[in-house]
């Protein structure tokens, strides 16, 4: 059988290795090309030699013709660089999944805001679909573009999607308090990221603002009939995979019992393989999903003012950001869209 | 000068070698005994090689009659053990500052209901003191009964209090997110705390209810003109010291400016020795205040919602536990608050 | 196709959830059963969620019946245990593959002076085969019992196997300075293994003797024509997996080039699946191997003094333990050698 | 009292702040000044708030006056500059300790050959004295330069020097496995030393060559009456600090007991504050002496092989760093050796 031909753009942060991980057992695919500007000519084995025996792909320099010779390309980028090479794939028929920020945010204006450039090809915001398959699976089917979400918004969004959607619970005061693993923070050579400045500490970041911030709230306002309020804290925690976000959220019937609850948001996610909502009772460690593609989430009404506490664990560089890339790649392909995707959490 | 002899009730968890590494260098203290049943004969520095060489301890069984003949006795057990010997001490004139809960919550029967068994001397929970220096500074002084604050309840009620105190953020809807070090769950042997089990990993826990709720609430209410409704949820971070709450209130008057509040907030505790309001815009880490007795607190409005976020961080083993103590011990004992307590936090 | 059934005793521990995560997507291997005394009716995933989804096994008390039914059972348990499970097994026809020491060591009275009790087959050890694939392949293809090796002594013995056979280096002046993860200590609570006694710090244990020292001597003796003389000293790291062994050889032909002596190497190792022999000038990471059934291996002359320095690392759950077990599991079976183990290693 | 002043030149890193830690409640010293070219302006507790209410100064240019102006100046730059500050600081009076390497290698070309530099004032090489009082505590007391001894080298040297100076074991087998914490590699931003890329993972680095190994050796042949040839492998550690050397050695005389060695070694310190010859069977964790000025050694009979094995433990900021500096300080000025150095290591 022919596999099909896939390319990445920067591939040597975490989100890069983690694709290759994922990919180079893929059965159905075949990576042609990766490529670096920096590491141009070097083996991919020698810089993450945790692939030996796996690939012999070197970096190569972003050759267009050969990119557009790929039936799909991740890119797996800093935010800024996909949207230059959008226009070239889609009118090669290549189709493409951004694993940065720019197809994300739907209203331009808001997205130059916070990423601080102007985007290159607003025309194609308007046609890419955002990448979350438990909420845009049928569009994701069709699509030429997919904007892979951010990890935060990946947690947040399915922790809070049914509860929203059916209208069970205040879209005005909702609390999203959120704890990332350091990879997050990607593979670039900055002080705040040394193992000296994080290890055996922790602390918030961005309270001001976090241009996850807006991302998340569009998620959510796309479901809610009434103005999202969405107050959203970021905090880095010394691990290395992982996003824990703890929701709080008020119950619209206060009556409402926690099982009916719990009930409601297992038949929404029942058909879903990657989302998982526990038994009552349980406090899902980022551990339970490690290096796999699934979400768990689990549903607590908190002690004294029985607010609606929502736990969504998910590890970033898989559901949060490889893993859902190659799940959006399944889907945009026609496989079944948990292949090479079904392995069980690392534990420990 | 004759130093004042001081007692350690179970000195072998991690709140005992924190006692001891703040007392043995206290210009003024002499630690007499410290007691352990398990250990009772074995060196201390056997157990614990960091003070070797600071002293010649023996752990010794709980005697009465050398615990009573101390000026002030620590009691660094589990819960349950300390009001075993309030009564003896208290009579013949023995201080005692409990790191337990023993005495921290004034209505028994809550107390019994949380803590699953009887309180053994609830007359004496009426006189003894909740020692936090910054709220009962005039009322540890002449205590005889201390009872030193939970770790949570410490970095919780010094971010809220000046806040409630004044009236500026509405009671009725407060979240608390906490996080912890490891060192919080005691040196016991169980599986949940192997390195194994929490190592790179990161989780929630008592969701639906924690021994520290009714405290911070006890805490709260005691400064609160309305009534105090507060959802509390803690979690385990892999690090060692440390607690980061992440406090979420709603500001009365939402036209109040974050400088204005920031002005209030430095102005309450501006002659405080061991509580830092930070600059605008901080975002501290615990690191921040590792090994010591200082707790430090930022203010910000959450981007988006414009709720209030204060940040306030401790070293749980130290300002969270044993530094505490000894600001209390200090207190009681009519020395100087800051005494064997002035020194920077360890970074990294 | 009807899948080869196999039992796991004692499921409890990491190398049984290891185990698991390995065989739930083996393609040809159905988990009939898994036991634990202690954990009798729980279902797995209650106690590993990581696997919901993959199992719905329950925990059952170690029946000889459901056991003897099998093609082949694991025992995942402590040392003592196997041996009192062995004869039934193989007088019933299934094989055994022994993940603790049992079968390891060769000479019952030192295997009876290191374990501390007396063996309840010795008959069986002499039928025994010693699982290192690398070694003993021939041999494991026709056992009934194999002895899965220690961890320390998988990453050593690969390491210094090929130079010894082929009389390279000296055998009387061996150093082996090894380096292991917490997960290696095990999942049983107590003191020494919790996070808070092993987080940000490091130190030797066991110096004056270790039960993988007879071991390692064994299987070096096994290949040498001279009397072996080997120190070793285990270091316990602050991480979860992983073997370091830094190993410490004196060449009989100081003439000899490094160049020589890793094509030697490299050409000894051309055909194994799982032993990585590195360029020159690497020093592989722990993570590289990381939830991998692969041995990484460099080779240097040291700065200095021209010694032989040997790095050899491996996943001590994986190749040291789960994964060498299924890698013996498929030779004994008749399976691909490497069916369910070519997954690349987790990064970072 | 007037106190004594002292300069910092780059005191950004991770050995400028554990000096200012020490310095700052250092009862004799007045810190006057601290430079750093890039953060010039800036308030010191900007960049590490753990010193808020330690100090009130502010980063400046290296400014050559203002340096000759103080008594004594640490230099804890990078290698190479403390070397263009020296002729001048000493025309003055002004007193050196360098922590870096520049005054550490007596022979010039050795030094030029592993720091890949011209030496800018080899005339003050042959003048400054080796900072490791233990060795040289009387040149010290008059020395205008003192060259502050590696990490590495101090946990080895004061492993290996009783022993070798006493003629006990053979100086041309000597091996010494060292292990560091991250802080060993600095504060600058490079990608080898991120959270993510050591964390939770073990490895050696340059084994073909270190710059402490000719250092190391140095030490050891100045006190050894035969040809040292030692092997030094380091490897890093995910913890953040600490520094753990494993020592193997020959005993000359293969009766000699252990119990005769650890007499002669106890002996050899019984005068020293800093190092602490732990008991018969001791394996000290680098915690034992975390952030304090103490070296913790003892002494092993390996198994199987009889060969010594020496454990010595230091914290690489403070005794292998800042805290030694300190020491020298005292030493040079006259004070008490141990004033501002005598607090327990902090553990957990």
């Amino acid at each position: 059988m022919n596999k099909i031909k896939v390319g990445i753009i920067g591939g040597t942060g975490y989100t890069g290795v983690e694709l290759l991980r994922l990919l180079v057992t893929h059965p159905s695919i075949d990576v042609a090309l990766i490529t670096s500007r920096a590491e141009a000519g070097r083996e991919v084995v020698d810089l993450f030699p945790s692939l030996r025996g796996f690939t012999d792909l070197c970096f190569s320099p972003p050759d267009t013709e050969l990119l557009t010779a790929c039936d799909l390309v991740f890119s797996a980028t800093p935010n800024g660089i996909a949207m230059t090479h959008a226009r070239a794939l889609t009118a090669a028929g290549t189709k493409l999944i951004d694993l940065a920020a720019d197809f994300r945010i739907r209203d331009i204006a808001t997205w130059e805001k916070w990423y601080g450039m102007q985007h290159a090809c607003p025309e194609l915001v308007a046609q890419a679909v955002y990448g979350l398959p438990e909420m845009n699976r049928q569009e994701i089917t069709n699509a030429m573009i997919v904007a892979n979400p951010g990890c935060y918004p990946t947690a947040t969004t399915l922790g809070l999607l049914p509860l929203v959607q059916a209208g069970l619970i205040r879209s005005n005061n909702l609390i999203v308090d959120a704890k990332s693993g350091v990879t997050g923070a990607g593979r670039g050579a900055n002080v705040a990221s040394l193992f000296s400045e994080v290890a055996d500490s922790f602390r918030a970041y961005g309270v001001a603002g976090h241009r996850h911030h807006p991302e998340i709230t569009q998620n959510i306002q796309s479901v809610s009939k009434s103005t999202v309020d969405l107050t959203f804290v970021p905090h880095l925690v010394p691990m290395l995979r992982g996003i824990h976000a703890t929701i709080y959220a008020d119950l619209i019937d206060l009556d409402k019992s926690l099982e009916d609850v719990h009930h409601m948001v297992s038949s929404f996610y029942a058909d879903e393989a990657f989302v998982d909502v526990m038994p009552l009772g349980s406090h899902p460690d980022t551990r339970s999903v490690k290096t796999s593609n699934m979400c768990r989430i689990a549903l607590h009404k908190a002690g004294g003012s029985g607010k609606l506490v929502i736990l969504s664990v998910i590890d970033n560089l898989t559901k949060g950001a490889a893993g859902q890339a190659v799940q959006n790649m399944n889907i945009m392909l026609g496989l079944d869209e948990t292949l090479g995707l079904m392995s069980p959490a690392v534990m420990p």
